[in-house]
């Protein structure tokens, strides 16, 4: 298996790609799959998808293709999500809330085990079993989950404070769903998701 | 300015994000800017903005630099967002909820005029001065507000019908949020959001 340093980030990002339509076809029961297959799901040619997995290993056999169990265990592994990582949510608005219910999380490897606001009407709210915790008490309960995985979800005015705060409590990685840019060290993982973004993306192509 | 096709697909993405730091100047009443601090701000390197935007035409000039405003303007009528896209949202649960709720669709762009769901108690329930319709009134009304971009948040096994009667009522610009890969005519956009997808990206980099 490669370094993490020779593989291309592009590489890296379609892994999860990859791993979804694995666990679409342990739903239908397939025992192998192909990178012909693969590609004509997902729309990427068969070549780039064998050229990414190549940087990982060998995982195909020339005539039966890709066992997809094993093909799937692997990239779990290589993505670390053979394991479950505790996620906390900031903002629990509109989005918030959704982000705090939704189930798709918990069989691809993540947990929601905190929630945090600043609106004391909020604080001390259950969603999904989960009490609305003040942003006073981040730190704490980041340091006792071991929580290294965020999710902001407030207004872009205070997405820049709550990343430098969850940075300051040991927050690896973030996922802003706050349409705004945010400077975070060089050691620290920044996604972003902003639906206009997408929208604006594929308007340019319409009419 | 140059033809759509001439255009690269990852040199459109990007635009977004510029009009989205633009804005953010207008707001700081800045009137002029520069490839470099744009870089800066969004982790991207000024000669990658100068050459993304020449695509375009000539918008700098040596010396002041962007007209803030300016370019703003053309970024909105390259990616035909001086103006306003209805827009359908097609399953009312959580996330759709709060999509049918974010205020941050208007101000760039879009708007949300009708909402579907399948489910007899979501049916007729108001969110956000919007009724929810059944997906048997999808075609007409989608036909009767000439909407063309829909978003889906229903389950991922429900996804691909929904895409097809989307893309049967005329829809040609598609965001899916359901983690599933859908299949559509060449002449219909598709863009996805799947938060995990993010989270598994990040994951790989983390102990």
């Amino acid at each position: 298996m490669g370094s993490i340093r020779n593989i291309p980030d592009i590489v890296v990002g379609r892994l999860p790609i990859y791993l979804r339509a694995l666990d679409r076809l342990i739903l239908e029961r397939r025992e192998y799959t192909s990178s012909h297959e693969l590609g004509e799901r997902l729309g990427i040619s068969s070549a780039q998808i064998r050229k990414d997995l190549s940087h990982f290993g060998e995982f195909g056999k020339q005539g039966t293709g890709y066992n997809v169990a094993y093909l799937f265990d692997q990239i779990r592994q290589i993505l670390h999500v053979d394991r479950e990582w505790p996620m906390a949510v900031i903002g629990a608005g509109d989005l918030g809330r959704a982000l705090v219910h939704y189930r798709g999380f918990v069989p691809r490897g993540f947990r929601v085990v905190c929630v945090f606001d600043t609106d004391p009407e909020r604080i001390g709210e259950e969603i999904a079993g989960l009490k609305v915790q003040p942003m006073t008490e981040l730190d704490e309960t980041i340091s006792t989950h071991r929580v290294q995985v965020a999710m902001i979800s407030v207004p872009l005015e205070a997405a820049q404070a709550v990343a430098n705060q969850l940075v300051e409590a040991g927050v690896k990685a973030i996922l802003n769903y706050a349409p705004i840019t945010i400077a975070v060290p060089e050691s620290v993982q920044v996604q972003y998701i902003d639906p206009v973004v997408h929208l604006q993306h594929m308007t340019f192509y319409l009419k």
